[in-house]
């Protein structure tokens, strides 16, 4: 069994990653951290894990996680997340980081983006962005990986298979994503205040959100060109679940069906990239690890839609996708 | 035109009011307060309100807004509004108070539920409730009306004109009721967060929750009887309105058609009090100031159903009802 | 009074306009029709006009609405609704129509879109569309008007006014949608069933919904100038509200807050459309007759963000409006 | 492998019967029935089963299943699922019924409650009634299970056992149940079509809800005593899960805490029981096979809120954790 630990388990990365372990069959969650005082049971965090998980948030070392566990999931906000990571890695332990911390490629990036907090800042660029689909070799034989953002793993699937495969032009691409509020984590606000945010739709963060530059700089990593695109964000009132509709401008005139085998045979072989010939509904994956991608076209554009649960192919169940790479489990453990 | 001020204009019973006051034919707001700094424009706290209406949230004291205004509503906490309250009646302003501060009857009730804050306490009795349909006449020449709560005015309807009519006992009565969010106001909890909330139904309060003695005082002042009940509140995923079932014993075996027909005389003239023969929805009576009430039998049980919206009939469009009464207009001005 | 009758009230749309009509100073509703059989009365059908209008729908003949009626509305569908329009203008009766019929200003882009059905093609062109801010004037002086589409609503407002003002390009327009439920009207469906599209999102119609050349149409003839956009609605888990995201080329290097003051000065003294500086949410519109308009920057785009709500300036606030104008009442008159 | 059959998996709870057993370490699904024609692929009625089972949807023979299944599961309609499942029990071949068909014990009330369409209805009172935590010895045995309704799993559960513990009396309980859509299966229809169910809450089948018989028989039968309630189902805005507040009269002064304690001495070693301290909500529960019970005391009475998730411990979890027993199997496999 695979001895994990978990920091910051209070929020909802937390929990689905805890209820996806619950069920690995290889895996055994064996420490919790938080910075809560009082070493709370993780039931009376999360009640949903009543009975099922008995454990305490408390704190710990990087000592005792590196002794104890032979992969480490940091479910810490950024900043905090590298100061967390950067020791248990230099001590030889695994980590999966879902925080933003490693995922953008240079210093200067991360810097505009997040600003000057991050504890590891010279390990970026070396450490694989954790979308197995796309960088299985680098997870399979790393020591620390940056586990992806939600939006950009829905972007960057599609995005980045479609320029590789030189059916769309790699400029002026238009990002339009759909996300449910658990997108926003755990601590409440006005905007994320349920009389406020159900029965409404908005835009937010137009311009300037920080997975952008991610989504940017993965695309173009991952099909070898530059890629540009821009990128707005909508809050949805459902719990979880994240649409992005992508308008592209194609390379040729080739049909939708042309441009879905061509998908299909990009992504032969790997379980989670469903090329569906429908319109794919949130609904159809949230609670899976799936994303489903279809392609239509519309005036002189095509466009790509795709679909994840944010907490889970977005977050969680890719961690877990990333860890079973690691450790040389079949793929899909634990995430059927 | 009536003068109007609102004290704590910047929660959900403020918002409500003032859009209901923005179209009544009498009413003009002059004047908003809070403790917000800053002099923040209504609008830049509700985005609702942007060309709507042109006046900032801003500080007063009781003197300006005795000078400035005919009436006065306080959207105020408990325990604030009492203090807020006293010196603009006392400076003979008329104040409609939709706090719960003069709703209890007496002082030891008062201390025993909400604690030693109030400001006003030996006015507690002498203050009319303001449910109009069964108060109209202390409402007409008060000049401070204690504005009921949400759940009692779903409950005390029915159940006063019942037990008045000698067409239920007074005693066992159990109070189920399922509120929108809304109801809990505008201050973000994690109990409020949408991704907590939404998707989930579940009772809170079991036992202990503040509306319970007023539900069973003023129905018991209404009817003439002393009334016995029990009051489980729910948390619905839903904005606004309540439905409230109430299981009572029946004195006869009057069928419900009969019941209904007694009760449509009681509320006959009372225009927001809907007798209907089909089982109501809140949909049907939210952003209006209806109650919709049938009545059903089931084993020995009469069950009454009863629905409003918690922030217009159970809040802010009873307050206007109120002022409507107080100054002499139509009980309906701005409400239909 | 204006006498008012309304074909085919059984809808969202019907109802809505009930309801804004019962507020309505200067307007009677005195007839509704419907094909359902056995002239039930319309609280059976909208349990929220129980008490509120006492109707029956029945059927009528164009004769006696023509000649009890000074306007009628038609909530019909298309080809239904010029079928049952077209007597009522040849009669002299004033008509507003909230289908399709009379939007599109040639018949050959009617059958393309709607198929043969249309009892009245000839007429297309001469019809006014019925967005006052754009078409006032003809408005004013009709006898018909072809009420405009909820989408096209909110993309021709800014679209037009930004082509005109010539701060955008009118090609390679991306108009992304997002609606509420209701637009989908009250016919059930898999799609609209809730466990279906609750806690979901998805886009539908992509590159052939119907709305898509009537926001080209009316966008190139309010503009003066032919515009090319594709259009992508999505099905929203709310019940009313539509938000659209609009990406455009800017002709030059203006910023967001010199486009917004241009958008100020085009739409000067339009009441219900409000230029905002905040980025606007559905739920800032929804329940009024207002759209808000908003424009940030995004790489080399500009991106518009539009709402309102579907059924009130998307349907039949729009519908009451355009009627104020028609008899010279103020614009404003029951919108409020 | 166990062999299994669906007949009838085009609805929710095939549908989640399918997820659940593709999970399941010992179940592999070989057929799936429907009255669909043209023998269409699963994934094409539910599409989130794309690329996870790949069988279609056709007609099957008593014959064909009885010789190709172990189990059979019928997700049928009532009346129709006792025709279908009768041959298969008397061709040797075990059988879950998720219908209400054999849930009652005799025909009598069956007749008075689901009318004449019965094929099987002399069996009735000798199946076993499908809840294992109060019936496991006879569904150890068992060819054929009558899986129990959802409103009646989170009733009888508490009340069974308060009134085999004499707790409480069993009579004059009052049963309040809030329940999501999908508990109204699959079919559309005007109630559960989005924006009428969606903001609103509302009761149904007040007084003659077919699962109250259910409740009082099998509360009755598991108790060893006569229980007489009543019931009020309500349907709530959300996809699934139930929260039942029932109302007890307690037959001593035991504190909440003590009644806590001898719940948990009574479901010690049935792990889908939860006892909790908290008042849950069904999040926590949805998407598992828990039931969480609380108590509270209120006046006079005792309070229990019970909940679950409607289509898994309300269906398909019970059918599996059902199949689990017969078969020999850790009663949790699959479920957890």
């Amino acid at each position: 069994m695979i001895r994990v630990g978990i920091l910051g388990a209070t929020g909802y990365t937390g929990l689905e990653l805890i209820k996806l372990l619950l069920r690995h069959p290889e895996a055994e969650i064996v420490r919790l951290t938080s910075r809560q005082e009082g070493r709370p049971h993780i039931a009376s965090v999360h009640p949903q894990l009543s009975g099922r998980l008995n454990l305490v948030l408390e704190e710990a070392t990087a000592d005792v996680l590196a002794d104890e566990c032979d992969v480490v999931f940091s479910c810490l906000p950024h900043g905090a997340s590298s100061a967390a990571v950067r020791p248990l890695v230099e001590l030889g332990c695994k980590v999966i980081d879902l925080s933003a911390d490693y995922r953008l490629r240079d210093g200067e990036t991360y810097r505009k983006w997040y600003g000057d907090h991050h504890a590891d800042i010279e390990r970026l660029g070396k450490v694989p962005y954790g979308l197995p689909e796309l960088f299985a070799d680098e997870i399979r034989t790393a020591d620390l990986v940056a586990n992806p953002g939600c939006y950009p793993t829905s972007a960057i699937l599609p995005i980045a298979a479609l320029v590789k495969l030189g059916l769309i032009e790699p400029v002026d691409l238009v990002v339009d994503s759909k996300s449910g509020v658990s997108g926003a984590g755990r601590t409440p606000s006005l905007t994320t205040h349920f009389p406020e945010c159900n029965e409404s739709v908005a835009a937010y963060g137009v311009g300037h959100h920080r997975h952008a530059p991610e989504m940017a700089q993965i695309a173009s990593l991952a099909s070898g060109t530059e890629v540009e695109l821009i990128f707005t964000p909508h809050l949805i009132p459902m719990d979880r679940g994240i649409l992005t509709t992508i308008y592209a401008r194609p390379t040729s005139n080739d049909s939708p069906e042309k441009i879905l085998e061509a998908l299909r045979g990009f992504y032969n072989n790997k379980p989670f990239v469903r090329i569906v010939d429908h319109l794919p509904a949130t609904k159809h994956v949230t609670h899976t690890n799936y994303c489903d991608i279809t392609v239509r076209r519309s005036g002189k554009r095509i466009v790509i839609i795709s679909c994840l649960d944010n907490l889970i192919k977005g977050a969680s169940g890719a961690a877990v996708q990333n860890m079973n790479i690691m450790f040389g489990l079949s793929e899909t453990a634990g995430l059927l």
